[in-house]
């Protein structure tokens, strides 16, 4: 091990990346009694009595468990609990700096879908929100959907929506940086996990002239017999033009190319897309297509790495989302937050507009206060805020 | 609620008590790659190939979970995993501050035994150690066996095994003063849930000349046909003077009185002690016999109340408790681990004993770091040590 912990990465992960801290002095007797036995049991009852107390007087309504099974952490797979603790860590104490968001990693040793429902279920009280992170699909998309069935407190699966919103954001800078309106372009997502189905929804929900989603054995459509429940509700809501073949036919014409996949497209099918196209090549490290070639084509160019401009980064949106939602004491991230979350996002830049500079980045202080904002105002605006 | 936050017990609690913090930078696109992706995809790959690197590379090793089902908080009973919080929170925060020992509160909304069981070892990748805490009895001490089994982390119920560490610790310094062996001493418990079990335990264990435990209906002997299995264990190996009355005839020259009842014990029952006997009521906020009609019949007097000397505080015990069984990775909280800790928790105030000052106050800073090196070594010598 001596000569991993000489590395700068080790070296920074030693001991962990966080730690708790007190809010309250505890210098004397007087405090102790005060901020532990016997002067907390007169909190304690006045919580008893009215259980919405708690959200005033704990740390729970403010701490986000960000939870995962260890299956799909980054492109690493299935790597399970222990080994996903770095990125779960790494998350928390983004929230943390970006959104001002206490975050807790809880990686659990259980890949049953039964069994991560009830456990999240059961450690709900102790919690203001839950964060799924790094969880397979399609396995992912039930756990979801059970769990915000289940709480009354916001339940977001990173890796879908944080993807999509920040997806949205920057298409809609691409779109008014070179004139066109989203329902006139044709959109193709390239990979029909997590994140692909999640950025195919909110496309069409923010109004996509169409959009096709392809997986390894090409587009998805309604005339396949080897779609899993999710595709194929994305079957019945995409792919308008009714598309049937391989992604790089898909292309052709196609006005904005969004990879999720890991895999890679060749330049030929960049090439044959319409003029001025908008080319989202986001797979991690290895982008889809490299950012170079595709600028041969494309009038505006993303990654989802740091060393090229316009990087589709979820640390842009989740931070805010959440802190917009606990805010208000949302009981849920609904459709419509989402959506605000991407246009708040999108309009920190919109006067700064430039093809390399489609989304801020990460760095941008004016991006979580905005998000939080529009989050928090289209929670109330959602009816879902308790205060 | 405006009449609440008014007080200062309230104001000290809105918002919680505790936040999350990094310990380490995240200036910019340069920390940002290491601390999260793509840098520390090369941390979890090398936990994925070798799984005990997650104790040093993430912060999952030094935190303990603060785990409840709400059913026993403090004096209140059963409130419940939300009411319960604010003890949680205090603590974790105790933890922090007393041991430099990371904690989270994790309350469950469950109360069945295999459901808590299952529930606590699927969270156990993202903790070094378990604290059960505020849990009812008898199911404490099924959940803590069952749990010891299950994981190679330490797992301890703070309600039994903190009380019963600085219980003896304060008797061994009573002995030392007044110039008696503790195998010379017979001593009566009132109360057989978790502190009382577990402080008879601990007295056997240390040696002391008899113990007898009195629930509700009397002292627990072996003859009685209403024991649960706890308390039938309790009678095999307590009560060699095989006492079966109340416990007023039990106190009847016994040397020692350990109140964990909540109940009262008359005048007349301590009277009818042996000369120089020591009296710890300490049931809170009510100790069973006012200290100042104690001291009429008792050389060393104890309470559980900082308002009085001699302060019986779990805060002396589970912060080092945990910090040196963490330290050297531990498997387990061994027997011996605690008798060690109670060794060396009566050893701070060794060479400073007066009636009114057997134990430590929960401030003396030499407290915790004496606990936690006596722990450390324990656990060297009972080989449950892993660094």
């Amino acid at each position: 091990m001596a000569d991993l912990s000489a590395k700068p990465v080790f070296a920074l992960h030693r001991g962990g990346k966080m730690e708790i801290a007190a809010t309250v002095a505890l210098r004397d007797a007087a405090d102790l009694s005060l901020a532990y036995t016997p002067g907390v049991a007169e909190v304690c009852k006045a919580i008893a009595e009215q259980p919405e107390m708690a959200d005033e007087f704990t740390w729970a309504s403010r701490v986000v468990a960000v939870v995962t099974d260890g299956t799909a952490v980054l492109g690493l797979g299935d790597i399970g609990p222990r080994a996903s603790l770095p990125v779960m860590e790494g998350k928390a104490i983004l929230f943390k700096q970006f959104g001002g968001v206490d975050a807790v990693p809880i990686a659990l040793d259980c890949t049953d879908v039964d069994e991560i429902v009830e456990t999240v279920v059961r450690l709900a009280p102790s919690f203001g929100g839950i964060n799924l992170e790094d969880i397979s699909a399609p396995r992912c998309f039930e756990i979801e959907q059970r769990l915000k069935d289940a709480l009354d407190i916001p339940v977001f699966h990173d890796d879908q929506h944080g993807t999509a919103v920040v997806t949205l954001a920057a298409l809609r800078n691409a779109a008014l940086l070179t004139g066109r309106k989203l329902g006139d372009l044709r959109a193709v997502v390239s990979g029909a996990g997590a994140a692909g189905v999640a950025i195919a929804r909110i496309l069409v929900e923010a109004g996509i002239g169409d959009v096709a989603v392809a997986d390894r054995k090409g587009v998805v459509h309604a005339g396949r017999d080897d779609l899993n429940p999710v595709k194929r509700e994305i079957a019945a809501y995409t792919n308008r033009a009714g598309l049937t073949g391989s992604l790089a036919s898909a292309l052709e014409g196609a006005d904005v190319f969004i990879g999720v996949s890991g895999g890679t497209v060749p330049e030929e099918a960049v090439a044959k897309m319409a003029e001025g196209c908008f080319v989202f090549a986001m797979a991690n490290p290895d982008p889809e297509i490299h950012p170079d070639v595709a600028h041969r084509y494309a009038s505006v160019v993303a990654t989802g790495r740091s060393d090229f401009p316009n990087q589709i980064n979820n640390v842009l949106a989740f931070p805010g989302i959440f802190a917009g939602a606990l805010q208000v004491r949302a009981t849920a991230i609904t459709e419509s937050m989402k959506l605000a979350a991407a246009e708040a996002l999108a309009s920190v830049v919109a006067d700064e507009l430039s093809p390399d500079r489609v989304i801020p980045s990460p760095f941008d202080p004016r991006v979580a206060p905005a998000v939080t904002a529009a989050v928090a105002e289209a929670a109330r605006e959602a009816g879902v805020a308790r205060s």
